[in-house]
């Protein structure tokens, strides 16, 4: 599959995505993924088109994230932040985008505390949107990221097994990796209490279990789940204290685990919760890269939706499935 | 009238303004429309000016209508949000935009609660102030895309019958309406409660009614206005219910109006309330046109108070009184 | 000292630097002051480099400099606002930072309320770090402007007297200052009530007095503290009124200066508290200056800290010592 043959307007999340779609997003952030490690981080592939970040839920990370990729590829960026309030919901949030539409925006990112948010203001708009995370739904370029650094790391996603463990049930992050690395040809776990592992997990293809010896024994990959601490006084667990004392991963669990696994965690972590201190710092740690990688593959959603490769083939980069495009050209001549 | 007459620092109400200079503001406009049509929706002219935006009320739409507006301009744009609390006023106001001027900044766009806060810094300082919204008093870029709406749709503001109808004592919106379209010869009806019509309304050279049929019978344009539900407390009116039982346009109502009615209104709309959610959506409907036409009429102001055209006359584009300027130039080489 | 000897990674504070460094910082920014004053404020000298501005505690005024600095330099920025809770302490601050370095983020620009948490984060980190303010131990860059300021005025800061007036105690612009101007040989002077004077003040190699008489007599320069009036509770002085009337500075007072003092304020100033408000904006006060002055000197630091120079000697702009960089270029063809 070929850029020119990418023929969705949104990314709304990975359940409806294709293994070749897939596949084309993370070769695109592969071919990407070098600008960000030159000394001039930039490209004019995107310039004066406009891209809005509408979080109505708070986030910095993936905010940045995203505003960083819009630069590199140097779009206009605005940001709009609001309440995922009982006004804007349903007709009033579909007038709230419809206006930044009228704006002549070309993509809004948008971050919404209500499951399918996107998906409706997808259909129902003009204008590309992408999927920052949705209500308990989905949160596809995360998944899209943990999956191109398990990728670069692993040379395959292919047979692999990964193991996440922690709030499956609340975890928009746990469903896109399900979506995405099972349509890849990976082998998922899922270990959590049972309290906070979804009903019907099981149909979703994938092994299910509270039994953390059982998740990690022949692990390829260890993806941890933030502990979202209110969530104890909702009665999912009895304390934090005893869930890290059943699902932390130290080093003594990882005694068990294969001696090149990978630790993967979506940020933040609670430090001394999920993850104790020296294993997140120790060697087998890759949560710093996938914050890396998260800019490269936003980019390359951004690049893919936006249409602009349709005028590209000029500046001599070379994309993966060989098209030439502008993905290489710099902006100004201060380099 | 030519953009190289333009005199003017400031852009603070409609009220100072000669029918002139609106028509200029309005013809640069027009010149500047086509730009946030392009897939490069950006020109060089204002590049490495620095405006300011400085918000001492809570505002998403206007804010981000002017930041794209100064984006594909070109500008560097800083965004300060403040509240136009009793430490912002006065003194302390000015001695606050005073360091901002000291930035170098060229132009400083101002909202504020307080009426005639930007006319008195304009007065004290050198740095060019458009007002975004001052209490009660003006919006003049809202009334100048009103405009410029009508004039795209119908082709001329002479002669044209306008009905406002909603909270006209309130509306800083209506006011600078008020000014500018009558200057420009049109024929302005206000409708609503009684108690909502400004004192002295007749001496404003306008219709006052608060009888919806007289107000639409014969109108080119129904304007509305956003009521706040906080002025039911206040006892502006009995009932948000009784308010939309007398004053909402819907299909019923506009049975009566011409048959190529235009509805406006500023946003955000309270569906059900000024306006049923068909009439809204339907055909008559150019709510949406004016959010589009914002961003030109923003641009406009901008590149006369720039006073950028005194440099311009390089790169071809003819503007609306023959002068050849910046404006078509392109940035970067990325199209 | 040559731009091409500057060796620290990190701007931490004073206390570090010897006189040559401060004066490199201090004839680069001079060679940088002029593009502030072109039509286009805008050179690409750091064209596609990322700066991140992290500010843990609010701040408008600081943050709005350092990215008006950074635009006029053309780099990325991206704003971080947080808040110095307990959860942006120790580890987690230091993983919120290494999340940001992840980005590929070449400057980080902080403010926080704890004194040392840039110092900590520099020594831990490879990306560099600029501190905006830290608790009340330094802010660099607002000395080095200061510094600058006189420099400009008085043509050299050795053997000049230099008279702080204030909150000495809280104030990490007179930590800075004092650090900066005793190793450019000035005379320092600090002058408060006695509970407003850290502890070995004199330690510090400064004059030390709560007679303002004394401290203003000869000096050639009177920098004002802002008084915290939350301070009064905390009993540091007995009321705002009798401060004033011991340590304003006012046209009374100031004729016992001498006839060319400058009168200098970090702002924002509390009128009829610090100083007069006829002194504030009459012919001594250079405060706007200093704000003008800000620019430029945090350009100064971020080109030097960048590491830009390295690949410069392109666009003939000559720098203080002798070195062609880039800082001349224009982007973009549109002047």
């Amino acid at each position: 599959m070929t850029a020119n043959s990418w023929k969705r307007k949104d990314l709304v999340g990975l359940k409806d995505l294709t293994a070749d779609e897939i596949k084309l997003i993370l070769d695109t952030a592969k071919s990407l993924q070098e600008i960000s490690l030159r000394p001039v981080k930039k490209v004019p592939t995107l310039q004066g088109r406009t891209v809005a970040n509408m979080f109505f839920e708070p986030s910095t990370r993936t905010r940045i994230s995203f505003e960083l990729a819009e630069k590199r590829l140097s779009a206009d960026t605005i940001n709009f932040t609001g309440q995922s309030s009982s006004t804007v919901k349903g007709e009033a949030l579909k007038d709230t985008v419809r206006n930044i539409e009228a704006l002549k925006v070309e993509i809004i990112v948008m971050r919404h505390s209500s499951s399918g948010a996107p998906h409706r203001l997808a259909e129902s708009l003009g204008v590309s949107v992408i999927n920052a995370g949705d209500g308990i739904n989905e949160h596809p370029t995360q998944a899209l990221l943990d999956m191109f650094t398990i990728l670069e790391k692993k040379g395959t996603l292919s047979k692999i097994k990964i193991a996440f463990i922690g709030d499956i049930l609340h975890s928009r992050v746990a469903r896109s990796n399900i979506w995405g690395l099972t349509k890849m040809g990976a082998h998922v776990v899922i270990c959590a209490p049972k309290t906070l592992i979804p009903p019907r997990a099981d149909s979703l293809g994938v092994e299910v279990t509270s039994d953390i010896n059982r998740a990690i024994k022949g692990a390829d990959v260890i993806n941890l789940l933030r502990i979202q601490r209110e969530r104890q006084t909702e009665c999912y667990f009895p304390s934090i204290r005893e869930y890290a004392t059943s699902y932390q991963i130290n080093r003594e669990v990882l005694s068990h685990a294969k001696p090149d696994v990978l630790i993967m965690h979506p940020g933040p972590v609670n430090r001394g919760i999920e993850l104790s201190s020296d294993v997140m710092d120790g060697p087998y740690s890759v949560i710093l890269d996938q914050v890396t990688n998260g800019i490269a593959v936003r980019m390359a959603v951004l690049y893919l939706l936006s249409g602009v490769r349709k005028s590209a083939a000029k500046h001599g980069h070379r994309l993966p499935d060989g098209e030439v495009a502008v993905l290489g050209g710099k902006t100004g001549g201060a380099e």
